[in-house]
């Protein structure tokens, strides 16, 4: 037995830990737009990249080092540093060369850039104002909002996890994104803190595992970006660990963070929960649950609070899994909309799935009747706001 | 040797065939809602049909009867007569069955339905209204016009074909589509009527080849119809065949309807052709074209008419296709945007590229540099009016 408590302090939250977002000029308006988190010992890590072969420099640069053993990791937003060829990679050694001048305590860095892809790093300007950076800070909430691009709220979250034998460990981290998301890699930008004393391979089973129901069940536009990183960093401080205590939080955070990006859709005014249960397979379930989540039709149906079951079902019939009109049932939270080839609507019905597309969070449930796979993904509506956002984005 | 000449006349301008289109009150103010195609001796055919599992009532019909002979297809919008079950075959075998009760000439005729998914078909209404058929009526305008959903305009050509002997046929077509067409398959409606004298196997081994480079290579946002269908009526009246004239004209007429189906791609401003050379094999030239075809963020930058190249490399990157970013190189029309690693952006070219996004049709041309695999694929942006259309379909 153990005990989850949500507590405040993101990824300054567990012991060692500090953490600043300042501005430095990138983006306009004094917002903030670089980052760190600083730990004060050595820490082992896990991480999970972008499946995008047009892979940022940031990632490769991490990658190159091999194992990432330091203490140290800078985060700016507004350029993404990809396709930046060998350059992008030698403009991070030179920030990171000039921050390690500055600052004797910060042992291996690494970096981590989001925002407009094909420009090369503002690196002057960024070391800059890097050498201004206060390591003893511990302030989650400037970090999480210097990491924003379009994200509209910043996304983190902490837990404390008090395990049988009254040892506790704490568990923090801080997430980025609202567009160029896609389930069907790792995802966007998180940042993960622990002082539980794991193991580095056990770290990152857990990392793996836990990545295919939470950000990797997420969607916004289907887009897979070039700079997707999730970093969990461990410094072992508390002492405590127990592996399923971990994976419950590690789990509840990353749901957490996922559903947070989504429902910050660019341009999102609904977060919509799709789960499918009884496909051929759980892979066929997962198949079936993203093509729904990245159904423009769909999508554009969410928006306009239309119950276009229809589009549900024919949706579900493109994705190629096994299916049949005769055994698919769709409900629309308790409303079942359509049963095993019987036509429902009538003017009862009808208005109380209405009811439920009017509601900002609901669930779109696909019994297939196939088998024993199930699968939960995650996604938004697209509107007017989405086309405005991405219509003129490097503007 | 032989020539092609675009003519007048669509799916009538083969001899022997006839068409017309009616208002039978299915849509709203008076518009022409359903169609037929009747040739006044058997024809053979071919024909090519959704791979959606959810598949429409009139396509499960077409192929419960095998092999159509028949010399008749009825054709309606505004309902797909698709999720009906069992009960939608019934309703087109109690359609059909009037039809041959009051025209004796028609034989094996058989449906064809486009519109909202799961509403049964009002089919009193259309045996009524088909009851007044006037089967000499050769309007080729007013059928193509019957067939519409929500296209802004109809469909249609016909080319006259004649060879080195001085001999010649005819082939004409009409098609409909605008939403929910995406290039993994076959395709919205498209109706091809010849006189040709070609056998049965030839005319379907031409159609399977030319809807690869055509239908399935459009695409306007990635969702595949329960009721996808090409069908090709062939009378052999002309005496006239030659297999390389008759595909060339196939094609030509196939890719021009694909093309203007992408062009009234609901809300669409702009026809982009994504043409991917030097893919590793042609296969990956095909996935990486589409994803470009495909994808939000790219169809939103062609909307603000932004030429944000840096969506091109990282969709191409994420479509999981072999591609490096040292190789990889992308033009605008004849503007190259970047070259194998290198940035080209500057004051200069920025803004001739910008003046490529901002005509209503262009090329992005992707050099990926791993093979000699290629493949060109259509595409149109996502602006306000395609959220607007689906946001309320089916009000």
């Amino acid at each position: 037995m153990y005990t989850l408590t949500q507590i405040e302090g993101g990824v300054c939250a567990a012991e060692g830990f500090y953490a600043n977002g300042v501005h430095i000029g990138l983006k306009k308006d004094n917002a903030k737009d670089v980052a760190f988190i600083y730990a004060d010992t050595p820490c082992i890590n896990a991480t999970v990249f972008t499946t995008n072969k047009m892979t940022a420099a940031p990632i490769r640069h991490f990658r190159q080092k091999g194992s990432f053993e330091g203490n140290f990791v800078l985060i700016n937003s507004k350029n993404a540093n990809a396709m930046t060829g060998p350059d992008g990679i030698c403009d991070i050694e030179e920030v990171l060369g000039a921050l390690c001048l500055a600052f004797p305590q910060i042992q291996h860095p690494v970096m981590s850039s989001t925002g407009v892809i094909g420009v090369r790093l503002p690196k002057a300007k960024i070391i800059e104002g890097a050498l201004t950076f206060d390591l003893s800070v511990r302030d989650a909430v400037a970090a999480s909002e210097a990491i924003m691009t379009t994200d509209t709220f910043a996304k983190r979250i902490a837990f404390e996890v008090t395990l049988e034998n009254g040892h506790s460990f704490r568990i923090g981290a801080m997430a980025k994104g609202a567009g160029m998301i896609n389930p069907a890699m790792a995802t966007m930008l998180c940042f993960i803190t622990t002082d539980a004393l794991v193991e580095k391979t056990v770290l990152q089973e857990l990392l793996n595992e836990c990545v295919h129901t939470t950000f990797n069940a997420a969607s916004v536009d289907g887009d897979t970006s070039t700079n997707d990183t999730v970093l969990v960093m461990a410094n072992g401080k508390s002492g405590a660990f127990e592996a399923s205590a971990f994976k419950e939080a590690l789990e509840a955070m990353m749901l957490f963070l996922a559903r947070e990006m989504v429902r910050d859709g660019e341009g999102a005014t609904k977060l919509v929960t799709y789960k499918v249960t009884t496909a051929l397979n759980d892979d066929e379930a997962e198949i079936a649950a993203k093509a729904l989540s990245n159904s423009l039709l769909v999508k554009t149906a969410l928006f306009g609070e239309d119950p276009n079951w229809g589009r549900i079902a024919s949706t579900v019939g493109a994705s190629g899994v096994e299916c049949d009109e005769a055994t698919l049932s769709i409900w629309f939270d308790e409303v079942c909309v359509y049963r095993k080839g019987e036509l429902l609507f009538d003017s009862t019905l009808e208005p109380l799935a209405a009811a439920v597309m009017q509601k900002s969070q609901f669930t779109i449930h696909c019994d297939l009747g196939m088998g024993e796979g199930s699968f939960t993904a995650y996604g938004c509506d697209l509107g007017h706001e989405y086309v405005k956002i991405n219509a003129d984005y490097r503007t």
